[in-house]
């Protein structure tokens, strides 16, 4: 996935369910088509083979469950990532918390897989601990500001920009993405501006009333 | 979906990653409508709308989450899943335990959006307890013979008989299935014969060296 | 416990840390004495051992984990609920529901311990899905109303009358309690003749300006 | 809490239920008071306030759930924790992990309670993560020798040596505790050499057959 980046959680709104998940993943490509921007979608998992298969911006899953194929019934396995057609997977997002030991063990195996991984964070000290595992982006959206009003790069900029010095100090490779209330150009470009390599959104683009328009003038920040 | 009937969970095993799990459920449709058996199939999560699109039998998911779509970020909703094409959904197997208070909405809100319940349960008190709840299937399963090579029905047969007495006694509209150990033309129709309404199983077919003979055996029980 | 009984949950309120913990249970402790009512109480669980070594009346676990002592951390068995002087649990309290087949082992294992089951449940589906699974107690208590200023039984007194005539039908000899806003003896007495066998409360009691007055109160709700 | 220690988790083993937990409880105070070794426990939940009452050396909780007190049932809070006279607790016990933000919130909300935090962790790298939360003891011990006959000092010495320095390179107030397999004093004086601050076990101790010999044995190991 090219940097800076443009990430988007479909979640499992109303407003993705079925075709209409589908729909919204063509529209990120044909935006990232046009302008030439990275764009990256999570669409629903159960959407995730479907939509990966029709689309050629690259796909995540929003979560992952376990390394291990095998004797689960409804948990998703790296494996079953990897094969779907996505090329990397969030891990940890703040509606989905898992076990600081499952994270290592999920950050390794996708490696093995080539799979890419986002990490969550809420602040800097967890950004710092996750860190230290290694994996490929770090996206640190602080709980109380997501699907609000006001963006993080607004609201709470040292956070980012603090996450950043950090995450350089301790793990040079690991790459930052930002999220909670992302809308609009500025809050891209403020982001790109403290450092980060990309943003990471969902009700921005999710529930604009022309997600279509919303996309393009996210991408008009990257600039 | 027509009773006696067939369906096959496919977990998440190794042999289902990506193109071979749309390799089985393609062998399970052309079974089912070379015999004219009822057969159905619960694919991995992430590849749930993808087989549901290429198959013209039942798919159902194997877990559900939630009964609200909304801001949560990799679980999976009722209408996520009716989205995707499936007609139903696994509630509660032995690998993916939920809460009973769960179980009362997610069976409710399936109701309203037309999908089948299968809800799996482990012993007869369990299956009492759950035909007090309504569910269109009762799966019974007792854990310590899933994946195993003795059947359910050879082990415990009156576990299946009295669990088939005891919900046509409390609730005469929900159907039984069984499940554990099932391999065999005779697994099948014995349980059957125990009163039930067809079986659930997953490695006796996603293992077998031939899944296609497998589940023409199976099917020969169910006449 | 002699029945109508009065259960008392502490919850993890700030009220009932350390010393005020042991204070409100010699206040229970003295009002059931003086006034020869049935009277149980329920601590955190880091004083369940302190406080039942200090009280002669009915002490219960607010839960319970497993029904297996052994290599497990930080958990809660049957054994050391059964060996801290505890004569039972609540299992299952809206604030911390557990998987079906859960509440299944976890009664019969504190039957065969001779612990007092107290199965909390949110309505009246689920009440008779409970009922089968024969604890010696079931609490009906819908969420909503929970630490509200209204009673289960002035908001919605049918929910209580069919819960007790559904579950006398299904399973007669498991007793009912109710709970959820109760904090006066006008509730009291109308959840008796509404025919539970008492009431489950908490803040009524725990969040009282004089939590001595306040059970005095409910208490004449018995007569 | 004076280092070397040797803190000994009582787990919920059948052996510590009831006043066999106390007696066990006493035994290390005995041990403790003879020798001058700085010796801590951490007995089971239910125990916590009883145990804490009648002896002076050092307990913990096993686990702690929310930095929060209020309207949760059979949770256990900080305050609980610290009203209940133990002086701190261990957190994301092998047996019990918890969230990584759960962990973050946890040890800063212990540091304003004065409760002493003994963060526990798998390997190098969840290690290192860890570190960055900056508990007051960072106890290392690889699952897979839980519970064995080995101890991680005979088995993996590297991982504990590597441990303690990483830690002390990113964090050089946290102190380590190592576990898994101890049983010996030579397990003890091979932690102490290999550079930790005392030992974390459990079954060596719980399930030995003169628990005051084992104990009697380790504490040489100190010297």
């Amino acid at each position: 996935m090219k940097t800076p980046a443009i990430v988007i959680n479909f979640k499992i709104y109303k407003e993705v369910v079925g075709a209409k998940g589908l729909e919204l993943a063509r529209i990120c490509e044909a935006v990232a088509s046009e302008t030439d921007a990275s764009i990256a979608i999570a669409p629903q998992m159960v959407d995730l083979g479907f939509i990966a298969e029709k689309v050629s911006i690259p796909v995540f899953a929003q979560h992952i469950d376990t390394g291990t194929a095998g004797a689960f019934t409804g948990f998703t396995s790296v494996e079953a990532v990897a094969g779907s057609g996505a090329v990397g997977t969030l891990i940890n997002h703040s509606e989905h918390r898992i076990k600081i030991s499952e994270i290592d063990e999920l950050v390794q195996v996708c490696k093995k897989q080539s799979l890419i991984t986002i990490l969550c964070t809420n602040n800097l000290e967890v950004s710092s601990a996750c860190a230290m595992l290694k994996p490929d982006f770090i996206a640190i959206e602080p709980p109380e500001l997501i699907g609000g009003d006001i963006s993080v790069t607004t609201a709470d900029p040292d956070i980012v920009k603090n996450t950043v010095t950090e995450i350089k100090n301790l793990a040079p490779e690991v790459k930052v993405l930002t999220g909670a209330g992302i809308k609009t150009s500025e809050d891209v470009a403020k982001a790109i501006e403290l450092g980060t390599d990309g943003v990471l959104l969902a009700s921005g683009i999710v529930k604009a009333e022309d997600p279509r328009k919303a996309l393009m003038d996210l991408v008009a920040g990257l600039k």
